[in-house]
């Protein structure tokens, strides 16, 4: 996958990830991350700013790494956790969102994360970043069906907090003990339906304004952050 | 200012904001949009595929308004209210961080934020777009001191909350009531310690993973929330 800028790119030279190639602008002068690069045998393709420029979008500062691929863990490890807190994302979008609730969890001491494979973000160079290496510290599990996955969560004593912006139970108000799992929905359409039955409660968090929706990473936070408030 | 997609074009399209041009990729083909475009008398200047590309990093979706700045609020306005709650940003650089807190602090109805004229992130077509609206909700004032600024939130009753990752009081150990102010600092750098010292109290949220921070704009948030936790 490819991982783009040089903070994360000097976190990975330094953590000895694997690392298959580097891209680097012609006019790239940043001399801690060359030496970095000089010190281990690391294949480096050397591009002018034309060629660079189809990367624009990404930030990449001048440098691009291709490394080894996430990987993810088995949603079996979830099950016996003691207290366990999870974190379910109902087929989020925005890399950008992905990293920083990867981020929030693993300050918060969350167990992992459970995301589905299709129409949804994946792990990618975006998230890595966003993440501010907090993806290296946290487990995420890659399902076939959500459904599936929340069932057997429940089949073994988890209780399952979905979030929606409607008048449901006050996110305050839940009790956050015991194995939890809380889903996150979509930026745009929020929980669908099918995952809504799946679930013990539907929590919202309270909103004064005009606005009509948190942006998911931060409705990701203050829940996360409440799951966790009674922990020592 | 330059705004970039079609959802926030179709947002300021509807709520007759001044626009002054816009700027349409060839193959653009949004009926909704070119049917708002037809019953206001704006400028529009169809451009090519290659024109569109140095805007590539916006994620424009083929249509570009230059609209009218946006205006800010004087601080003064926020002296006298009630119970006053607000949001101070020491020099925030991420417009999509700014964005995400404007739409929190909105949501959370908060009276405004304040933020530093210079070495600040300003408000642009991107913070617009990732506050989803916010922004025409919430009174901003921007300060040429934030020192000065602090100083006379005191002087008029505030309490002002900074917030470090360091072991300060708990987050959840503050009295929020009353008119309080609340300083997030740099992506990077925190707080400076200049305006550490003009504050009141020093909140933190607690870790429990290797993460040593937590992205600006979940601090914001779950501190936001923690502020308006008694309200009914």
């Amino acid at each position: 996958m490819l991982i783009y800028g040089k903070n994360v790119a000097k976190e990975i030279l330094k953590n000895g990830k694997l690392v298959y190639k580097i891209m680097i602008e012609e006019n790239f002068n940043d001399k801690e991350i060359n030496s970095l690069i000089e010190k281990q045998n690391i294949k480096v393709e050397h591009l002018n700013k034309k060629e660079f420029s189809k990367f624009a979008k990404f930030s990449h500062q001048g440098i691009i790494l291709d490394i080894e691929e996430f990987s993810y863990t088995e949603l079996e490890s979830f099950l016996d956790i003691e207290d366990a807190k999870i974190l379910i994302l109902d087929h989020l979008e925005d890399p950008h969102n992905l990293g920083a609730i990867i981020r929030t969890c693993e300050a918060a001491g969350f167990s992992g994360l459970i995301l589905p494979k299709d129409r949804s973000v994946e792990i990618n160079g975006v998230v890595m970043k966003t993440s501010a290496g907090a993806l290296e510290n946290i487990a995420i599990s890659q399902v076939t069906n959500l459904r599936d996955a929340m069932k057997k969560l429940k089949e073994n004593g988890f209780w399952i907090v979905g979030t929606d912006m409607e008048n449901c139970t006050d996110y305050r108000e839940i009790d956050y003990s015991g194995k939890i799992a809380i889903v996150i929905g979509n930026e745009g359409s929020g929980i669908s339906e099918l995952i809504k039955k799946e679930c013990d409660f539907i929590a919202s968090i309270p909103m004064y304004g005009k606005t009509s929706s948190l942006n998911a990473s931060v409705s990701a936070a203050i829940i996360v952050y409440e799951a966790i408030r009674n922990r020592k």
